[in-house]
């Protein structure tokens, strides 16, 4: 699984919005989805995505998106999907929402930390990073995007002590862009 | 100026449209404008970008977009932009909507004609083409994209003819997967 790591300071934490950059920027969330999943004709059937949502009024969030052939996305609604997925959150549960869509809390620190425990390798986005096309990428590669301004001092120390910088290039992109860019190194990698 | 045409066969050619989806993919469209001239906390000053637009009701439609620093794309409003340029539309000329932004009836063939009599390069994306990596790219490059569908027969006639295959990888791309890709090449080879 190609596995990515969104996180998203002030994306709202609960079904009841309207407009999405208004809702924290989770317009920003949305292409970060739709560049993990949607290739022109297809879907991706190998993508583990996580988003972590930390803005009110219930932080955090934690949407975890699998690709299985049932997955109710569509490019013309994923707000929707979200909003349903935050509506459904229960206390104390990790609810699947839809196959291979499920909330729950769990925040930024705790989620990385049991990836690495479970032998992943983590990788943070940072333009002064190694450069991506010189890196022996494995399949238990994470990639922790962080959103237009940045992780927060608090995501950043935690995410410094257990992971490796990497970089796609000489400039600053959208999260979404950063996961085209990488989508398509693993592509031509064979990962 | 990085150069891009993307082609749209079934684009509507007058701004009377409320669905971007049923405005004959228009969303496609939309989404290349972002991905050639938004980064993460600027817009780039260096791309020129054309959409020919052929669909109903008044085809063919050439939309020109100039990196400056007045043009006024905003990524709430990039549909707003296009409808206004195609209501300012005056048969027989070449209308300067927005200072960058102009409007003209103008063919696919025409356009890359006038293009390669220029002097520029152009390349057509092609999952089967050379590798964008190991080609030699100059600042006279010209890139075209089909739409989901690809270049029509009659399109991919011409392009063909004076155009060189250039791929970014070993699958299908959204075109603003493409652009996205292609504009990161140009960032890593200092163009």
């Amino acid at each position: 699984m190609r596995e990515f790591i969104y996180f998203s300071a002030n994306g709202r934490t609960s079904g009841n919005f309207s407009d999405l950059m208004q809702a924290g920027r989770l317009d920003i969330a949305i292409h970060v989805i739709i560049a993990s999943f949607f290739l022109s004709n297809k879907l991706r059937d190998d993508v583990r995505l996580h988003l972590i949502l930390n803005g009110s009024p219930d932080p955090p969030k934690h949407l975890e998106f699998i690709s299985n052939e049932e997955m109710p996305i569509s490019k013309k609604d994923v707000s929707g999907l979200i909003k349903r997925m935050l509506y459904k959150y229960r206390k104390g549960q990790k609810v699947e929402v839809f196959p291979g869509c499920h909330v729950e809390k769990k925040s930024f620190g705790d989620l990385i930390n049991e990836l690495k425990t479970e032998g992943k390798k983590i990788y943070l986005l940072d333009k002064k990073g190694k450069d991506i096309r010189d890196t022996q990428l494995k399949d238990n590669a994470v990639f922790i995007l962080g959103d237009h301004e940045g992780l927060p001092k608090k995501e950043m120390k935690v995410a410094e002590k257990i992971s490796e910088k990497i970089s796609v290039g000489p400039t600053t992109y959208f999260a979404s862009q950063v996961v085209v860019l990488i989508q398509n190194e693993l592509d031509r990698k064979g990962i």
